[in-house]
């Protein structure tokens, strides 16, 4: 669930009242036989997500997977699978292509495709819902004030291509790679899920935005050092902060969780985990640069019309 | 999964290979934390399986999560909850109808929603995921020749309510309830799996392209006395066997399973069953009225232009 929706969103769950369960978090968490299971439902609409004369046919699948199964990550879960529904046009090949690149994402993180429907649509659509189990379930809130906040990998790449993709120009291979692939970080996700993360979200909105989501839900404020943001080459932090589609994980973690341990994640196959703030009294996200406040930049919007 | 997608979808998962699991089945059966989950995932398209001057947004909302969690019956699951993804081509109050609609049903069920994303779309869209647990998992497959193959409910309400509509008529309002608020069968998929069920299906294509599902899955065939077919007043059984998005489920029950356990299932408030038929040796669907053989008349296509 990404910007302006989210609103929207959170009013129709609040109308349900009783009839909902567990909204709120990146997943849906509940137990089930000893376990718990979390699972999510990610959209994603051409000419809203994603456009097909910027992505093949089995990258706008991967990235339709890896949004969704981002949000396994967000919760520590070991993915099982997704189950997945496709809109196509026509006959063609396309949902052959979308489905292998669901497939390939799912498979990448220990995953696999579960389920599926089809129907023709004029545009074409990918939803996934995703399915895992996690052994210690992380949710939005759950940060205290002395709270480490961590990132993990670099920020910018996403951002960066599409700022080069809507000036038509061509990305540098790696920069679009990263923003035509993202890699969800289930492995990272649930190292820190039993490293003691504290709270958890995946920056699908950017950096800034979730961390305002993460500060809400656990009823704390989010302080982040812009100068300790790690930044895609060339990207600087404030435009690392607005990017979305990031798809790395925002963690809060206690005030002694250590460098050292930050590289034991590293080696152990994870993911790269920098320190960039802390938790504090108070609410919302106070950005600094060089100890000096910086206004917020804006959530992401995708690409939306 | 409806009418000529099936056999697309089927190449598509085939094509997957080792990426998919559990495909072929109205459910996924995943073996979680000692108990077993049951997922499907149903897409429902304006214009494709439903019109909006025909059905209220609630109405909408509510034939989606029923046909989504008629899957769930079907492998004999007690419903968790769904997980919704709406697409709406604005931000009035369609969205919170749909999803009341949803929430109702999920309820109405024993469930509740667990999740949900949102997006901009031209055309509306409702895609359900449903997730459950199955004690005693039903599959498809699993009939043997000697099985009774039986029947919940009464068909043909659906087809005779499309019917009326496509001719401009007003339905009954009882018969264009059944047709705009199915009522899946939980309760009686539970009980006939708790029961010994040997193979099940529901009936979204109809009795006779679904019977022809199990009948391939199983490997047997199937045998059904078209007088024996309990029908919606005013209909006749040939038209019966054709009517789709019934949501009653077909069941194959080992040849001592009696009128009496099928009256204890009734007053257990699971639903009427009805014994129509057989499974015997050979393939395929063999009808017969009155002795006679009948050809199986074509499956369900919804109503798609």
């Amino acid at each position: 669930v990404s910007g302006g929706e989210f609103d929207q969103l959170r009013a129709i769950f609040a109308r349900l009242g009783s009839a909902a369960a567990g909204l709120g978090d990146d997943c849906a968490l509940i137990p089930v036989g000893g376990t718990t299971m979390a699972l999510s439902i990610d959209a994603s609409l051409e000419g809203v997500h994603f456009r097909t004369d910027w992505l093949s046919f089995e990258e706008i699948g991967w990235r339709a997977a890896g949004a969704a199964l981002s949000d396994l990550a967000a919760a520590g879960a070991v993915p099982i699978g997704v189950l997945v529904s496709l809109g196509v046009p026509d006959a063609g090949g396309a949902a052959q292509e979308i489905m292998a690149g669901v497939g390939a994402c799912a498979v990448h993180v220990g995953g696999k495709v579960l389920g599926g429907d089809l129907a023709r649509s004029e545009r074409y659509f990918v939803d996934v819902a995703v399915v895992g189990t996690a052994a210690h379930p992380v949710r939005r809130r759950g940060a205290a004030a002395g709270d480490g906040v961590w990132v993990t990998g670099a920020l910018g790449g996403p951002a960066r291509a599409l700022e080069a993709l809507r000036a038509g120009a061509t990305p540098e291979a790696g920069m679009r790679r990263r923003w035509a692939r993202p890699e969800p970080r289930l492995a990272a996700g649930a190292w820190l899920a039993a490293h003691g993360a504290r709270a958890m979200i995946d920056l699908s909105d950017g950096l800034a935005a979730d961390a305002a989501h993460l500060a809400q839900a656990s009823g704390v404020a989010v302080e982040i050092a812009l100068e300790r943001v790690p930044c895609w080459p060339g990207v600087d932090p404030l435009a690392a902060a607005a990017s979305g589609e990031e798809y790395e994980l925002l963690v809060a973690l206690p005030a002694g969780f250590s460098e050292a341990a930050a590289a034991e994640l590293e080696r152990a196959g994870g993911a790269p985990l920098t320190r960039i703030g802390r938790c504090a009294d108070g609410t919302g996200v106070r950005l600094t640069l060089g100890g000096r406040p910086v206004p917020a930049p804006p959530g992401w919007d995708h690409f939306a019309p």
